[in-house]
């Protein structure tokens, strides 16, 4: 359990848990006696690993993590919303003043209520809906003046809390995968539940509200319009209901902005009006239910919310099936434990700021995707408002795959295949449903943000990673249907001249952005469509996408070692400069980066790349001038396999292992700022991750990994039963001295690794990976 | 069928008569044709009154009818909605400008669509909601700019059609009790359909549609807030299909104004959205539907719309009971029948321009009240949002009981008892399930508009006129509790003081208007009461309710001769103009009316307020000097006795034949402004009816009626065989030359009657009234 600064938890833990012990359950104070207290050196079964998650790291700085409860893959969450109003109040950030894309902002200090559907590290506004927020005094319905500041902010995975300082009240969140429940403590006097369904992050607007009855309500909001873009919406179903019968309630709506005369009649003009006791549905763009109370003394209350993306009907189901009573503190109890379960998976022995980077990066992978579908196994098809069943299966959503492809699902892969599987699985339901494999999917909406055909990766890295209880067949039509169909597809609108050119010309840009972005993209996509052919038994389709792969050629620039945009005449776009789009200004061919960016984006081909370039001393000084220049951008996911380049050339690895260091030790910290910025879905954090084990996925649909220096001496990862030969990876360093970073050689098992490389393949039978360090650089040939 | 003065109808019918079948199908050109051209004088059995009734009196000179579409009684009507917007096309009221209450206004020129719940004739904003209209071209969902100017307007008794400029549509519409229907006659090309839940002329907002397919929509708009109330509001639920199948269709909804850099990304700001084949239900301030079509030649398209206060289910039981299929001619014809059914009640002989303000006058006495129990049965419970049934009985609602208590309902009673049984049922009805006698019932929301207690009167009146198949000891004894409840009575909210004091004092104005309105009301209500024990046998309740009644005498200035205000401490309220009040500046003591509007507003006891004045000259004087100085207001509901009062006064009698006559004439007419104001819900017409009909209820929950001079040679009223004994009442004048205005003598059967005053118990044992009239006034002393 993590308090933040403010709360000077870890300077003052005895004062906190006296705090705690005013405003919590007995049962509570346990769990977080507990978590605090039991070592992870005793029994492997006590120990919980939930301690070591920071669910404040990423919420400052861009990161976009929210600090909320969550479920492992949770479709509901219940996130502190603090981005709306408040400027006088202290508020920095607002959400209606930019891009802006974070529920909750570290720096903020305004909280307008409890947002119920929330993404984490995305780069655009959505969901931040169905917010439950506790008032005290007078009722008031203008969330501008309801908002509070607060204080005492303690986190874990599953839980979070903090006191409202205008109102004295303590409030606590948990959640189940498709539910939350907050217990407020009151003070005595006149209390309110105010759950509104007009402020959001989403942009979309409108909701339904009804009560059923005095304690609960239940209705519709509609989300959608995620980065800004129009096309595809969604309502996402509520059921609330309330531990005690309120004194009064109501449902309430804001009324318009009367002008001319009728403004002297109207009671309620641009102003909220509440309907007491109203028993029928009531609609608007500003509406949402109260619940007030008169308490004698102190009162602990519960609320419940059950969210559904089919219906009502499954809003309740899902609420009763995953809290059938009021029971905060088990409810916290079991979304703990299913967190401790998973962290559990990779245990590490090292330092605790290192614990605590590990598993908070562990804890960012496994918010997103998200379970969609109901108890009932009912869930909106791709594309579509009709509704299907999974019969038994999960069905995933949020989907980011343009940043995720790159190591969130080989993560996946490695450390929860089954988790991966039922990902892929739904990838592959997807395109069943909607005849195109996803990009980036929203509760089952197409968003087509960024560029490229990440699904193609995803497919076929997971299958040659050993998981293979999808239906590839189905899928790899899919894939090739992305990659071949040129007319009208919407997977890949460059294919037209990308199938006839062999790369995306700049002709056309204004409408759209980045000809070299989605070339190179494109490319990868085809480099994974062949090695899915190859392991299909498929030589000549694997041929041919393989040619299709190496069409980075086209874009390489001999005069300045860029790849570079090219008109469909084959001349190059002029005037050029590489340095453009470093501060997200336009830089034309490129998108979210510059030239530098790109500039080694050939994860599948890097030795030819380095060939094409001029050879390992050109290469080199290029990777080694990208660093110096400032042209690396560690939160920018086209570059994120630089640090690892330097182990493709000979005696060069040592730089990658001190690369990585330094960029985990600039970037990476214990603190909301401890991102290098939006964790992209858990993109920023699986690059933590991966390189906290010394592995790191450079090339996609391969099962190669590059090695760098772990950060851990011990590391113990449980290997699946089900999908790998081994029990137990187990990675081991001779040392975990601050004086000994690079590494001398690397054993698996009894056989030594000749490369900085190491297979995926052998891996996952188990077995050490044994690590012999050093202080100094080794900078003897190896061979790749 | 009535065409307006833009038509020419009269001056040009065979051109009109081609238009019409350039637009309308073949069938309805016979019924337009049988209408105008079957003669009155041919077998009564295909005489169609329904030619008679011109639904554009009372559209100007804020009489606050409409033109609409509407069937006897219907929950449902279809009304041309041009109050909106349009200035620079010609609008010359806006719905928002000021105290608006009419969905139509003559005078205006710019319709934005047609609307589905309607009210006709009140003083309130209210309803106007579920707009339809048809456009073409380009989508445009602004109804600002979708608006268009019209021309051609036909309309008669359920039935009205107009020419929309801008689009070159013809539209019709008509409807069935719960039910609307329009048939919009499209150009080749690409053609909409638009159904708008955000404008109305209701205050409340907030709708809910769906599509359920591509040729159905179904959802909910709120309403409420009549008279700038915002107590209590309703959904009124709808399901609406279109005759052909779209080629595009989807929901939509304004999108709210973004500012800050917001608004250079999002695509929707402060504009209307479209969600293309959405199937999901869409929620907000401003939604709605629209259908498109691709039409290669002209094309007429209909659309049904059901609606329901009980359910989105119900509105399509509704739908599919009353239009099972898309047949807008066989619709026509049914509501047009039964308009004529209702209006064959009394047939007379006379000028065509007495029969048009007659048979409008009837028109529009049977709009409200209105139908409210689903075709199952079902309807929403009186200030509940429970729902009943009716156990097949019809459930009337709107009930403007201030108004109508004064002539409607006794008209309703001679003539259409059957119906108004049915509504004092649904009266005591609304007593059982809310504890209170209604006031101003809409919707089984009780808006407590005006002062007084109606219920009382009405429901005496109708007893003691011989209908009594309702349950009357119930009803007693909730008139008891209006009456004798002094603390928390929100029917009687002042009857604290009035029961101490015996009247009610100026004291506490401010929060309420009218201490010697309320007064008056109440003294009246407390006659009825007195009346209707008399009846049930209870002597002592009859004399208590009858001192109440004579409490007049205490607000009686001796000084004034006026009914003045007067202080909890017995002073008269000083200063004091009995003329404040004419043009609606506030005047202390009088609601909607000065001190002369209720100077002789004591009908339940004329005698004893003659005498108290002074005596038959005195009265007689102040009488003549009241209309002499202008006075009276025939638009105002206390005084609308006034013009009978002559009656009460030996041989001055031929004043109120005068006086009536003059005022018909000056008044009323066959045009739009053809109302002397407010129709108040069939007030202003009842008047003209039984002022037509040479007869008038002066003095409530009695059976008396002053006579005045029929406007028809020859009356033919047929009674009902259930309530009365006689088959037909004859009322027959001698002449009806314009020089014979005057009543020489009456006769009931062979026997002469010897006052101005007939009886109602007479008049149902059937047989003929005869008049014979002069040229001169008949000054010989009758009695009364």
């Amino acid at each position: 359990m993590y308090a933040n600064k403010r709360v000077f938890w870890r300077q003052n833990k005895a004062k906190l848990f006296l705090l705690i012990v005013g405003f919590v359950s007995f049962n509570l104070c346990l769990h977080a006696q507990s978590d605090e207290q039991v070592s992870e050196h005793k029994g492997t079964e006590r120990v919980s690993l939930t301690q070591y998650v920071n669910p404040f790291i990423g919420t400052s700085n861009f990161g976009a993590t929210h600090p909320g409860a969550q479920y492992p893959h949770g479709m509901a969450s219940v996130v502190p919303f603090n981005v709306a109003f408040g400027k006088e109040e202290g508020n920095i950030f607002e959400k209606d003043e930019s891009w802006h894309s974070r529920p909750y902002v570290h720096e903020n200090t305004f909280l307008t209520g409890f947002s119920h559907v929330n993404l984490s590290g995305v780069g655009c506004p959505e969901l931040g809906a169905l917010l439950l927020m506790p008032t005290s005094g007078e009722l008031e319905l203008d969330p501008q003046k309801y908002g509070s500041t607060y204080t005492k902010e303690v986190a874990s995975p599953g839980y979070y809390s903090s006191h409202l300082n205008k109102y004295n009240i303590r409030t606590e969140v948990t959640s189940t995968p498709r539910s939350g429940i907050s217990r407020y403590h009151f003070p005595a006097g006149k209390n309110h539940i105010i759950f509104n369904l007009g402020l959001s992050l989403s942009n979309e607007t409108g909701a339904m509200v009804k009560r059923v009855s005095d304690t609960e309500i239940e209705g519709f909001r509609t989300i959608g319009t995620f980065c800004y873009r129009p096309e595809d919406i969604r309502p996402v179903y509520f059921v609330a209901q309330v531990s005690q019968s309120p004194s009064a309630s109501g449902v309430y709506k804001k009324m318009p902005e009367y002008k001319n005369v009728e403004a002297e009649w109207v009671k309620f003009n641009n102003s909220y009006k509440t309907y007491d006791n109203y028993f029928q549905a009531m609609a608007g763009d500003d509406v949402g239910a109260y619940f007030t109370f008169q308490h004698e003394q102190a009162t602990s209350i519960e609320v419940k919310v059950g969210i559904s993306y089919v219906s009502i009907e499954n809003a309740r189901a899902n609420l009763e099936a995953e809290q059938p009573k009021f029971n905060f503190d088990r409810t916290l109890e079991q979304s703990t434990a299913a967190w401790n379960k998973l962290l559990s998976r990779v245990k590490v022995k090292g330092t605790v700021l290192n614990k605590r980077l590990f598993y908070t990066a562990l804890y960012h992978m496994l918010i997103h995707p998200n379970l969609l579908q109901d108890v009932n196994g009912e869930y909106p098809i791709m594309g579509s408002h009709r509704i299907g069943n999974t019969q038994g299966k999960d069905r995933y959503t949020t989907f980011s795959l343009w940043d995720t492809n790159r190591n969130v699902h080989p993560f996946l892969s490695l450390v929860y295949p089954e988790l991966q599987s039922a990902m892929v699985n739904s990838m592959v339901d997807m395109a069943k449903e909607s005849g195109w494999m996803p990009k980036w999917e929203l509760l089952s909406m197409e968003t087509d943000v960024m560029v490229g055909d990440p699904a193609a990766i995803v497919i076929a890295d997971t299958y040659l990673k050993g998981i293979t209880d999808f239906d590839v067949m189905s899928a790899y039509s899919y894939l090739k249907k992305g990659s071949d169909t040129s007319q009208n597809n919407p997977l890949r609108p460059e294919s037209v001249d990308y199938n006839s050119l062999a790369y995306v010309p700049i002709d056309d840009e204004g409408s759209w952005d980045g000809s070299v972005s989605t070339s190179l993209e494109y490319y990868l996509a085809d480099f994974a469509i062949s090695q899915l052919a190859n392991a299909l038994g498929k030589p000549d389709d694997s041929k041919r996408y393989y040619q299709k792969s190496l069409g980075y050629k086209h874009l390489l620039d001999p005069e300045t070692g860029m790849l570079r945009p090219k008109f469909r005449s084959g001349e190059w776009f002029t005037p050029y400069n590489p340095e453009l789009g470093r501060n997200f200004e336009p830089a034309p061919g490129y998108v979210e980066g510059n030239a530098w960016n790109y500039r080694f984006y050939v994860p599948h081909d890097v030795p030819g790349l380095i060939e094409a370039l001029g050879g390992s001393d050109i290469f080199l000084a290029e990777l080694q001038r990208c660093f110096e220049t400032n042209n690396y951008d560690m939160a920018n996911e086209p570059d994120i396999t630089y640090p690892f380049l330097f182990n493709y050339v000979e005696g060069s690895a040592w730089k990658s292992q001190k690369k990585v260091k330094q960029l985990i030790n600039k970037y990476y910290a214990d603190k909301p700022s401890g991102l290098p910025g939006n964790d992209d879905a858990g993109t920023m954090s699986a690059w933590l991750a991966f390189s906290m084990l010394g592995l790191y996925p450079v090339t996609p649909a391969s099962t190669e990994y590059a090695i760098v220096t772990p950060q851990f001496e011990h590391i113990e990862i449980s290997l699946s039963d089900k999908y790998y030969e081994g029990n137990t990876l187990v990675i081991e360093s001779s040392s975990q001295q601050k004086d000994e970073p690079f590494i001398e050689s690397v054993h698996l098992n009894s056989t030594k690794i000749d490369s900085f490389f190491v297979d995926h393949t052998q891996l996952v039978k188990g077995g050490t990976l044994r690590f012999q360090l050093q202080s100094t650089p080794n900078t003897s040939v190896t061979e790749h």
